[in-house]
C-alpha cells in the first residue's frame, strides 16, 4: 500500500517482547509518527509475520544498524542494564547521537545511584545521563517530560500506585501508618521468556505472591515518587507485596491509606476528581463502583476507587493495563509529549 | 454394588451447591460415614447423575422428607436465615429431634445477635441454639467440637485468616497499627446461582475488590474470632478486603500484621512452626517459599508463609482451598471431631 | 468536549450486550459515522457509564423514542423473532420509514422460510422484506451489499466455515465425502443473560460439545451459503459440531473436506491466496502455520490454514473473533460498503 | 508417621514431571502398593516437598541408584528414545534385572519397528522385549495385563480415541468413510518444560490446532489400535486434528464415524452400554447428555456421548483426564491388573 509519510520517524529497539510488540501496534495507528527501524538481536533478519503471522512482513533488523541519522526518537523496551546491548548502554549510545530516548527498562528510573546499585545488581556507568533523564509519569511530569530529550518510562506498579496516591501524597494528608499496598499482576508482567514458573500450567488455577518481603525492584521506585510527591518525605513506611494472578494483562492495586485526623473519604474523593479533572486517561469512580480490570485492559486509562476502611484511613482501588497505561502506552503519551503532539494521539 | 453399610448416616441438606456437593464426594470415601439422604429443593426427585452426569443415580428428597429418627447427623449446606428452607430453621428442627447439625451457613457465627441482624438482615430467632452453637474452626476448638451437637462451620475467609494469625493474636504479639488484610477468592466462593457478573465472560480476564469498604459479612465474624484469639480484644482496627479472581477455587489471604517492639520474623516463624506442630491440615513454609493456591486446591491443606514487611511488622501469607478447607472439608473435620474418627480420616 | 460532527448518524438498537457494546466501541472510532442513539428497553434512561464505568456518559433511550426520520442507518443487536422489540419486528418498522438496516440477529438470515420456522420456532411476518435482504458475508456479497438497504449479518460460525470452504466451493473442488465441521467459540458467543450454564465455574477448566447432532440454529445458514457458494448444491452432506471453550472471544474451525481426484493440497492454498489477494481481513498463512486465536482476538481479520488431511482430502482451519469479524465488524463492515466508505474504516 | 509397609514395593523413574507426579499422589492412596524409590535427573538429592512444598520430604535419587532387587515393579515418566536415561534403555535394563515394568513413554507402543523409527526418529534397540510388551488400553487388553510383565501404557488420544471407537470397530460398523478425528487437549499434555509456547501468555485466550496435516505421534498409535480392535483393516481412513486449548487437564475427542447402511443411533447406543456394562470406569451418556471435561477432571473415568451426525454416520465424543486415564491413572489401573489387584483399587 501507498501509505503516506509520518513526520516522526522512531526506531523499536526490542520489538519481540511483550511490550515491543504493544507499542509497534499503538504507533501504527498514530497519525504522526511511524516505526522506521525494528530491532531483535535474536530475531534480526526475520520480518514480523514470521514471528506474528497477523502482523506486517516489516523486517526485523540488529540495533546496530539502525542508522541513527534518520531517526527522530527510539523506544527501548530492552533489558536492564549489565549486558551488551542493554538499555543503559543503548540509551547512552542514542544521547550521543542526538536521538531523543523512551527508555522503558529501569536503568533511568532511581535517581539515587546507591540504590541501582543495590536493587539491579550493576554500577551505574552514565550518572549525567541518569541525572538528565525526566521520570516519565505523564501526568506528574508532563511540562518536564515535554522538554525532555531522555525519558525513563516508570514501571507498571509505580505507575498505578503512585497516581492512586499522588493527592493523598502532595496534599499532606497520609497519617504514619504504614501504606500498605497489595498489588497483583496479570502474567505479561514477568515478559516473554520460557521459565517454567511462567508456564501455563503452572500459573492457571493459581495465585501468589511473589518477591514479597520487600524484595520486588519496583519498591524503591515507588518510594522515590511517592516521597518526591510529598515534598521529600512520606510520614509513614510502605508496605508493597505484588502478586501473581491467571490473567494475561492488568494490574490491580489495593492500598491501604492511614489519613490524617478529620479528613473524610467523600473530601478525598472530591479531591481526587479535581486532581485528575483535566487528566484524560485517569478516572475516579463513583461510590459503589471498585475498579475492575475488566473495564480498562486494552486501554490507556487508570481507574480509581476510593473506599472507607477504618476510621483512620481508606483503602485506594486502581486498575490499569500493565502493557499499555504501564508501559508500552504510557510510552507514547510521553513522546507526544515530547514531540508536541495531543497527549492522546493513537492512544484513544 | 454391594457395599457394607456404614456406620454413621447423614443426611447432607441443600446437595446442589458447590458446597454441597464437595462434601458428598468427600463423604463416599470415608470409610465410616455415609450420605444416606440428600436433599434439594428443586431437584428433589431427580437423581444426582441427572444433575451431574458422572456422579451415582442416588435420588435426591425434599427436605420434609428425611426421616430424622434414621440419621445420626445433618449438613446443612443451605442459606442463611430470613427464607423458609433457611439453616437457621432446619438446625433448630434438626436439633429438637436430637440430631447433631454441623451447619456451613452464617446463622449460628455470630455470638452477638445484634450483629447477626446488622450483617444478616434478619432477627435470629433462636438465641439459645446460636449460644449452644460450637464455632468449628477445628484447630482453634478442637476440643469444643468432640463434645458438641452443634457446630457452625467458619466462613472461608475467616478460617483462612484466623489460623493465619492465631499464633500472633494468642501470644498477644500485635502492635497497636490496622490489621491490614487483602484477600482473593475463586469464583465458587459466589455460589451457584446465575448472576450476570458470576458469568465466565465477565470474570475471566478480569480482577476487582469486592464489597470494599468494610462491608463484606465475613468482618465480624474475622474480628470476633481474632479477638477471642487475642483474649477479647485486638490492639488496632481490622482492615479487610476481598477481591475476585478468575480462579475456581482457592482463598489467599495477605495481611499486613505490626508486630510488638524486638519480635522478628524469626521468632515469629519458629512459633507458627510449634503452633502447628501437630494440625496435620497447618503447614508453615520455609524461608523463600511462598503460599500458593496451586499447591492446595484440592486438598485440606492450609499453607502458611511469613515474609518481612517494614521493621514493624510482618507480611503473613496463607492459602487454602474455600470449598474443603473452607467448607466441606472443615465440615467433614468437624464431624470426625464430633464422632470420634481421626480428624483427618476422609480428608487426606 | 465539542466534537465535529460526523455526516452518518445511526442508531443502536440493544446496546447492552457484547456485539452491542463491541459496535459502539468500533464505531466511536470510525471518522464518519457516530451513533446518535443507544437503544436498551431494561437500561433506558441510564447511562452507558452506569453500566460501565470506563464508557461515555451517553444515555440509553427506549427503542420507540427514536426519531427515525434523523437517522441514516440502525444497527439490530436484538432477540430474534418471536416476542414485541424482536429483530424481525424492528427491521420491518426500520425500513418502512426509509432507515437503513444491519440487523444482526438471525431473522433474515435463512431464505427459506419454511427452514426459519423449523429452526426459529416461528413464522416470519415479512416475507417480502426477508426476500429483499442481503446476506451480509462482506467478501462474497460485496457488490450486493453495497446496494443494499437491508442486511443480514450474518452468524459467526457461518461466517467463518463459509469463509474457510469459499474457494473450494466455487470452484468446485469438493468431493462426495461428508464436509465435517468442527467449531470451537468463546463464551461471549453465548450471550449476555444470567445461565448457571455460563457460569465461571461451569466453564473454566472444561469443554463440551453443545447442540451437537446437527441442532444448531447456524447449520441451515451454513448450508444455505455453502450450496451457494457451490452454485446450487454440494456433492456431500454438511456435518456440524460446535463445542464450547474457556475463552471470553473467538472461533475456529477445524473441517475435513474431501477434494476431487488430483487437487493437491498446494494447488488449494495457491487457489485460496489467489481468492483473498483483494480481501483485506482474509489471511491465508504459509505452510507451517496455524490458524490460532490468539493471533486475530481484537480484530476484524480471518486467518485460515491449510493442512494435508488423508490423500483425499484437506483440513482447513480458520479462526477470527466472534464479536468483531463474527458481529460487530462485519456490521460495519457492510456499512461502510453501504454507505460508500472503505470496507476497512474504522476497522485497522 | 510409622505407616504400616505395603507389601507391592515401586519405583517411580521420572517423578518431577506433570505424570510422575500425579502417579506418585495416586499410590500414596493405594493400600497395598507403595512407592519406594523416586527419581529425577535433575533434581536427585533434593525432597520432594523442595520442588512442591504441600508433598511429603521424600528424598529423590538418581535413577542409577534404585536396587533392582528390591522392587517389584517401575513405573517409567521418562523421555522416549534417543538419549541416555530414556524409557526404551531402562525399560530393558529393569526387565533384564526381573522387574515388573509399565511404561508411560511411546517406546514400546507401536509394534511396527519402522513405524517407530520414522515417528519418534531413532532405531529400536530392544525388538524382543518391543514384542513382547502388552498394550496397556486396560479395558481391551485386561487379560494380557494380567499376564504381562512389561506394559507399555497407551498415548493419552490413542487411549481417549479408541476407547469411544472400539464397539464400532469390533462389530464391523464402520462404513469407508474416513474417521474424523479432532481432539483438543489441556497444556499438561505438553509437558512441563520451558517452552515459550506454552507460556501462560501464548497459552491462555487462545486456541489452535498442533501437528495438523497428520503429523503427531499419536496418529500411527490410533491407528494400530483401531485396525486391530477392527480385525486387523479399518475400511475408511483416519484423519486427526489435536488441538490445544486453555486448560489444565483433560481430552476431549469429536469423531465423525461413518455406519454402515440400516445402523441406527440407537443401536449404536445400546451397544456401547452392553460393551461397557462391567468397564468401571467408561460410562455412555444418556440422550441429551454430552461429554464434558468438567465431569472426569481429576478422575479415572471416560464419558462417551453419540449423537446424530448426518444419515450416514455418527458423531462420538468421550472426555477424561489425560493425566489420569490418559497416564497416571490407567498406569495404576494396570498395575493393579498385573499384581491382581481390584482393578479400582487407589482409583475411586
Amino acid at each position: 500500500m501507498n501509505v503516506p509519510r509520518k513526520p516522526i520517524k522512531a526506531a523499536l529497539f526490542g520489538a519481540t517482547g511483550y511490550s515491543g510488540f504493544e507499542l509497534m501496534q499503538l504507533i501504527d495507528k498514530h497519525p504522526a509518527m511511524e516505526i522506521t527501524h525494528a530491532t531483535s538481536r535474536q530475531a534480526a533478519g526475520m520480518t514480523l509475520n514470521e514471528v506474528y503471522p497477523t502482523l506486517s512482513r516489516r523486517r526485523l533488523c540488529g540495533p546496530e544498524t539502525v542508522p541513527l541519522d534518520q531517526i527522530d526518537l527510539a523506544f527501548l523496551c530492552l533489558p536492564h542494564g549489565g549486558e551488551p546491548g542493554c538499555s543503559m548502554e543503548e540509551a547512552a549510545r542514542l544521547r550521543a547521537a542526538g536521538v531523543a530516548v523512551v527508555d522503558l527498562s529501569g536503568d533511568y528510573r532511581l535517581q539515587d545511584l546507591g540504590e541501582y546499585l543495590r536493587w539491579y545488581g550493576c554500577e551505574h556507568r552514565y550518572p549525567e545521563l541518569a541525572a538528565a533523564a525526566v521520570y516519565g509519569l505523564s501526568e506528574w511530569r508532563r511540562e518536564a517530560v515535554a522538554e525532555a530529550k531522555m525519558v525513563a518510562n516508570p514501571g507498571c506498579y509505580p505507575t498505578c500506585t503512585a497516581l492512586s496516591l499522588w493527592p493523598l501524597c502532595q496534599e499532606q494528608l497520609l497519617s504514619s501508618a504504614p501504606l500498605v499496598i497489595n498489588a497483583m499482576s496479570g502474567v505479561s508482567g514477568a515478559g516473554r521468556s520460557g521459565k517454567i514458573a511462567n508456564l501455563f500450567v503452572e500459573v492457571n488455577e493459581s495465585a501468589k505472591a511473589y518477591n514479597p518481603g520487600q524484595k520486588h525492584r519496583h519498591l524503591p521506585e515507588i518510594r522515590q515518587t511517592l516521597r518526591a510527591m510529598a515534598g521529600g518525605s512520606l510520614p509513614g513506611e510502605v508496605v508493597f507485596t505484588p502478586h501473581l494472578i491467571p490473567v494475561n494483562r492488568g494490574i490491580l492495586t489495593t492500598t491501604y491509606a492511614g489519613l490524617k485526623q478529620g479528613v473524610t473519604l467523600q473530601q478525598a474523593r472530591t479531591l481526587y476528581r479535581a486532581w485528575y479533572a483535566d487528566a484524560p486517561f485517569v478516572q475516579v469512580l463513583d461510590e459503589g463502583d471498585q475498579a475492575c480490570l475488566r473495564h480498562v485492559v486494552g486501554t490507556n486509562q487508570v481507574v480509581i476507587s476510593l473506599h472507607q476502611a477504618d476510621e483512620h484511613g481508606v483503602v485506594v482501588c486502581a486498575a490499569m493495563d500493565n502493557l499499555i497505561k504501564g508501559a508500552a502506552g504510557q510510552a507514547l503519551q510521553n513522546a507526544n509529549l515530547m514531540f508536541g503532539f495531543e497527549e492522546t494521539e493513537g492512544l484513544l
